[in-house]
């Protein structure tokens, strides 16, 4: 265990820390007290148990008994959790004058900018919802499948595949310099059958392939200093704007896919709803994703401190969001806008008083890109190879023990 | 391997170029045209090797023949290229409009801003070089072992130890909001003995000690989000300002060091030198360096690319920085500076008329800290990761073979 030796002004605030628990100067502290001094002395809420984490495991571990705690228990408690924090509260070390400490974010931007950025997108849900449409809309680009595969794809529908498929096509785009291949899966087929039974396993089978391509490069000896990122950062799961109840199919797919990644649902097509159908619709959804214990994007308190929660609330109250999409563009008052004219007027996608689209590519783009990145990499990533390499040791043990 | 499917216009584009290449129409293309025309569709340097790997392991490993290629072959060939590049070139798509890709760089900053910075620097020379003292310079902050023993440790020297030692201290220190947790590693004892024979034993065991301790954790079943990061991202030998040679000694630990390590030598105390000595010396010392083969940071050709390598050609060229430390400030003009006060004038520390410290500040911090980082992690580590994991595999096959 890496620990952190004190300098002695760290030292004296140590001390004076303790004391201000160990008012009758017995030499040592009792074990509740540990978590508000560490906070105390880290400058973090003490509820916060990301600060007491050595404590806590120390605790678990029995090595730390309950009841008293002496100063120099308490210094070794401190160093190990110093260790594995970055944020020393109080006990920084001070800088004189400027050193240029900070320029390492502009390093790390360079550097990724060059680099390039990826972003893996998949959308689910029957045909004719949308799918593609909304895709094209949310990047400005003809980066779907369909788009792609004839020049006038938009006319004609294409034929239904007798089963589920799941089909990439990769893109470059760039603004303002950065560039982001951008992936979108598309899985056509999917529910538009008699029978839809099992119509996710091509689903599910193609996220898991994505993390076992990943999970081969980075466990080979000889790898790539850049592991190509094919996972699916984020599902956009289609719900048809019935007005009524998620259909079982919904609930059976989105209940399996929130095991292997980020679950975005959306409610597509959201102009065949007025407002107040759009709200009733939305809570009935809420309702019915919490009965079946389906996990959306964002998940509470994952990947999330205090800051990100109160973000992530209202985007958890928001959600899942009514969007329309369009590829064409039409002119209101000389500004060129994305919408959909009807008779009785024009539905401007980007709207947020006619549609939640905004809100939608705010949070996929703008807002939440980098942690849905990162929640797929930390949380669904990881699962899947803990999963997958704590198998492989049991097979080798069986094997073992065999010979 | 991954391949990517192409849009209409994509696919004219492909063709566009394919015939000018093939101006015959002969619908084959030479392979020795191959580089080119990639490098031209993705708006690159056709010497740029980057841009040709698929091409040239296809080559490699035969499956592609020398002669004729057909379009096919060259749609593939370029599709597998694209695959592995976030570079289109002239193949990417247009956004209509803003979307906000843009802002993921600030996601990242904002995520890395809470997460905060870790660099770890290692100091390696005989005692009085000034080493406690030049880090705390450079850092303008009591981060030296030395600095943090005692309070007043820059008055007596402590004894030398009977071997040599490997000792390490964190700090986190801070500016602007950013903040770095800095660990710096000396060896008390090293080359202060009357016979210094593998008095680098210790040091290359630290260093790669450190790198086992990475690795463990990185292939760990159950791994830490972030593995804590202790790999030494830099070493600083400390050159004596002889004005002479290099001491073997000096190329001895240099030429190991490089294997394991990004090693950056530095002159220190060269406020002893006058600066037609200095330069002799530098000179001197860069072409024992070449001579004995030692690779002293940034090395031609690891992690730059073009533009890089202009920057890195002129520190390459600078390199040994020839540095004078301080920790008592002094006033000038009313201006408070880092020096050291003689009867004969008062020698600025961070003056580049007086010596080359803020030089080695500014590549060290404030440009090719991050670059530091990437090299230990994707050349040492990596070095490191590679023969251990192989060695372990021959092992394990010995065992299978054995039972």
């Amino acid at each position: 265990m890496r620990k952190v030796s004190f300098s002695e002004s760290q030292k004296r605030a140590l001390q004076e820390a303790f004391r201000t628990v160990d008012v009758e100067r017995s030499g040592t502290i009792e074990t509740e007290h540990l978590p508000g001094l560490v906070g105390k002395l880290l400058r973090k809420d003490a509820s916060n148990n990301n600060n007491n984490v050595v404590w806590q495991r120390r605790n678990s571990q029995n090595t730390l008994k309950n009841g008293p705690v002496n100063f120099t228990d308490f210094v070794k408690i401190m160093s190990e959790t110093l260790a594995e924090s970055n944020d020393w509260g109080s006990l920084k070390t001070d800088v004189e004058g400027y050193v240029g400490i900070d320029s390492i974010q502009d390093q790390i931007r360079k550097k990724a900018l060059k680099r390039g950025f990826e972003f893996n997108i998949m959308v689910v849900g029957p045909s004719g919802l949308g799918k593609s449409t909304l895709v094209n809309s949310l990047f400005r680009a003809k980066v779907s499948r369909r788009a792609c595969s004839t020049e006038d794809s938009q006319a004609d529908a294409p034929p239904i595949p007798q089963s589920v498929q799941v089909k990439s096509v990769s893109h470059v785009i760039e603004e303002s310099g950065v560039r982001l291949k951008l992936t979108v899966t598309d899985t056509p087929g999917f529910g538009d059958h008699i029978n839809n039974e099992n119509c996710w396993i091509p689903i599910i089978e193609y996220i898991n392939e994505q993390y076992e391509k990943y999970l081969s490069e980075e466990i080979s000896i000889t790898r790539k200093k850049h592991i190509p990122d094919s996972r699916v950062h984020v599902c956009l799961y289609f719900v048809a704007p019935t007005g009524h109840n998620l259909k079982p199919l919904d609930i059976e797919v989105m209940k399996r896919l929130d095991k292997v990644c980020n679950v975005m649902p959306v409610i597509s097509k959201a102009d065949t709803l007025t407002i107040e159908e759009r709200a009733t619709f939305k809570n009935r959804i809420k309702e019915e994703l919490k009965k079946h214990g389906v996990q959306t994007y964002p998940m509470k308190g994952v990947n999330e401190d205090a800051d990100d929660a109160k973000i992530n609330d209202v985007l958890r109250d928001q959600i899942p969001f009514a969007v329309v999409g369009s590829d064409k563009t039409h002119e209101i008052d000389g500004k060129k806008v994305l919408g959909r004219l009807t008779n009785w007027g024009l539905i401007e996608v980007e709207n947020p008083k006619h549609c939640e689209f905004s809100h939608l590519r705010n949070m996929l783009i703008r807002t939440h890109m980098q942690d849905l990145k990162e929640v797929t990499d930390s949380i669904h990533y990881e699962n899947f190879r803990r999963e997958r390499l704590a198998a492989k040791q049991k097979f080798e043990k069986a094997e073992e023990s065999r010979c």
